[in-house]
Parts: structure tokens; sequence; C-alpha cells
């Protein structure tokens, strides 16, 4: 950690956003591990079944990076995320897979959007932070399994292509209406994007900007599934 | 691996022997992993359910070294796997944990008696095969966890220990009449035990002294949960 960056979470208000992103990071993989787990169930084959375990490890392994740094940072890991608790439930149940692929799809379109926003939120963070915050994000190769088995599936049935593509802008309808919800109670979490007193946020170009690439990132996701976006 | 150990899997016999015992010993983990996350959505809290799942993915661990080694064996993992599916889905079938508690004690003490069956055969086994399994079982540091939970829950509840004294019963039946009949359709697995043509086994008395020592590590493992065994 540089001294700039101890600096910068010396700051209460800062800390606090930060402790509020890293807990609403730590419980969102936690319950994707479990999520990821209830999948491998669905799963065709053993072979398959042990892909989405993987899956569910590596975030569990990532959860456990987020829990280790919210101690460092003399947060209680259970405080930190209790207000995530009930949105990321939330979430989850209005987007239960129906099945195997439709569990695929959920991990490959949430993860990636997730994965994108939260790298474009790091870029405004001290580097301690956004080293971890990228960390968290980075590619675990499990994402090729999934292209590969979505495609194969609408290969066999064509028809499973317009049920994913639909079943695709739900999750985008639900993660944003439930950020949206997190949004409003949180302040601490708009302070890390829209900046504070003595730390330079975004505008509003910019936050346009950000949207528009988000959505191009995801729309990118949805072809190479082979699904309409 | 020395050249002895090579020398013994170039039996085919024994090799289809191991594969055997690492098919069975790799869906245990899979679908240990398995049961343990659906165990952590029953935990009372997120640490608890933190800690169900770092024991979840810590049995995967086990899964991803057992995998491996079958496909250095040249077996396909699927298939060593597969008629092992039926005996264990049926093992936790009829053993699913009522709640969060009944999850622990069947971890505990589930994990806990393989553990022992697994390292007795294994002073049986080629070096390599033996250092496998042993790396397998080797302690994760979860029992402690478990043991305290569990104490603590009996004292807050004294009732709970006669119900989970019953449970660890009926956890022990369910293993051995599932342990019997895995045994009654592979030979191969018996063979390790028994011995074959050129590879010395163990006689009746040893076996015997064996299930000695299983009972009274079982009933240490009730003892140190605070259960009559």
């Amino acid at each position: 950690m540089t001294t700039a960056a101890t600096d910068e979470l010396a700051d209460p208000q800062y800390r606090a956003a930060v402790v509020d992103l890293l807990g609403v990071l730590a419980y969102g993989e936690l319950s994707a591990f479990e999520r990821l787990s209830d999948d491998a169930a669905m799963a065709p084959t053993l072979t398959d079944r042990a892909e989405v375990a993987a899956m569910a490890c590596a975030e569990f392994g990532h959860f456990t990076l987020l829990r280790e740094r919210l101690v460092g940072l003399g947060a209680d890991p259970e405080e930190a995320m209790a207000p995530f608790v009930g949105p990321l439930e939330a979430f989850h149940a209005s987007t239960t897979p129906a099945d195997w692929l439709e569990g695929l799809v959920k991990a490959y379109v949430g993860d990636g959007i997730a994965a994108d926003f939260y790298t474009e939120i790091a870029q405004h963070l001290d580097a301690s932070t956004k080293a971890l915050v990228l960390e968290v994000f980075a590619s675990t190769g499990h994402a090729e399994f999934v292209v590969e088995t979505v495609r194969q599936a609408i290969v066999t049935d064509p028809r499973v292509g317009g049920r994913l593509a639909l079943w695709g802008r739900r999750l985008v309808g639900e993660a944003l209406s439930q950020a949206q919800r997190v949004a409003a109670e949180r302040d601490g979490l708009t302070v890390l994007l829209v900046g504070g007193v003595d730390r330079p946020g975004v505008d509003l170009a910019e936050i346009g900007r950000m949207f528009a690439r988000l959505t191009e990132a995801h729309s990118r996701r949805m072809a190479a599934l082979g699904l309409a976006a």
C-alpha cells in the first residue's frame, strides 16, 4: 500500500465507502458461489458438474480475498456484507435459472457486467483497493467453457437461442433494478463514483460514456454466446 | 513415482482396482462439495456460511487431485466415477441433514470415517497412490470449527445432544450399508484390501483389527462433539 493510498483510506468517508464496496463485492462472490454450486447439480455430465463447481470455488476464492481486506481495514466482514444481502438475494430470487443453460448464461452475462462495472469504478479508487478489485474480476478462464456449451446447445436446438436471448435481457433488467436500489440506499457507493470534497469524481458525461461502454460489452458477450442482445 | 510403483500399476488387475478406488474417492469428493455447499445455505450467519463454503471448496480441491491422477493413469474420470454415483447418491439421499447442525455432524463424522478407512486401505497400495490418498485425507483444519459449533449448540440446548447422537449412529449405519453394496459390486476394491496373486493382502484377523480401530476412532470423534457414540 502506497503512502498516498493510506492517506486516502484515512479519510473516514472514503474508507466507509470502500468498506461498502468491498462488502457488496464480498457478498456478491459468496452468493455467486452458492448459486453456481446449485447450478452444478443441474449439469448433464459429471465433467460439466466439475466445471461449474470449479467456477463456484473460484468465486469463493475471490470472497476470501475481499474478506481479508475488510478485516485488514478493521471492518467486520459480516457487518460490511449485511446491507447487501437483501438486494442480492432479491436479484437471485428473481433470476433463478430454470435449467443448466440458463445458469451458465447467468454466470457469464452477470459476472461479465459486474466485472465491467466494478473495473470502471476501480479506476477512481486508491491504488491498493483498485488492485484488489481488478484481481477479483480478472478472468478465471471459465468463459470459454460457457461460450462453447451454449453455442453447441443452440446448434443442437435453435429454439434455445430465442429463449436464452430473452433470459439475457431479463438478467440485465433485474440487475439494473437491484443496482439502483443499492445506489439509492448506500450513499457511500455513489460517493466513490461521483467523488467527494477532496477527491475528483466523474462528471455526468463520463457516466454516460461508461454506460455506453457497459452496454457495448454486454452486447459483445451476448453475441459471443450466439444470442441477440 | 518409483519404479516399483510403476511396476505394480503395470499389472492390469491392480491398475483397474486403483482406478476404481480413485473413482469412488473422486465422486465422493465431488458429491461432498455439493452437499456442503447446500449445507452452507442453512448456516445461521454469513461467517458460518463462509466456513462451510471453505470446507466445500477444500473437498473440490481434493476432487481435482484425484481427477488429475485418473487422467494420468489413462482413465476417463467420468467412466471411473460412474459406478459409484448411484451408491453415493443413495447414501446422501438417506442422510439429508434436516438442519445446519446435522450437516456439520455429517461432514465431521462422515469425513472422519472415510478418512480413517481409506488411510487404512492406503497402507496396502503402491507408494504414489498411497501418497495421493493420504494427501486427499490430510486434515483441512475445519474439524475445530465443527467441534466448537456443535459443542456450543449442546450447551445452549442440551436436548440437541440426544438428537445428534442418534443422527451420528444413523450416518454410520447408512455408510456401512452403502459400503457393503459397493464392495459386493466392485471386486476390484476388495482385491486392493485382500490382495491378489502376486500381492500380499490383509488376513481376516487384520481386517478385524482394522474395524476395531475405525470404531474406536469414530467413538472418539463423537465424544469430541460431546455426543454418545
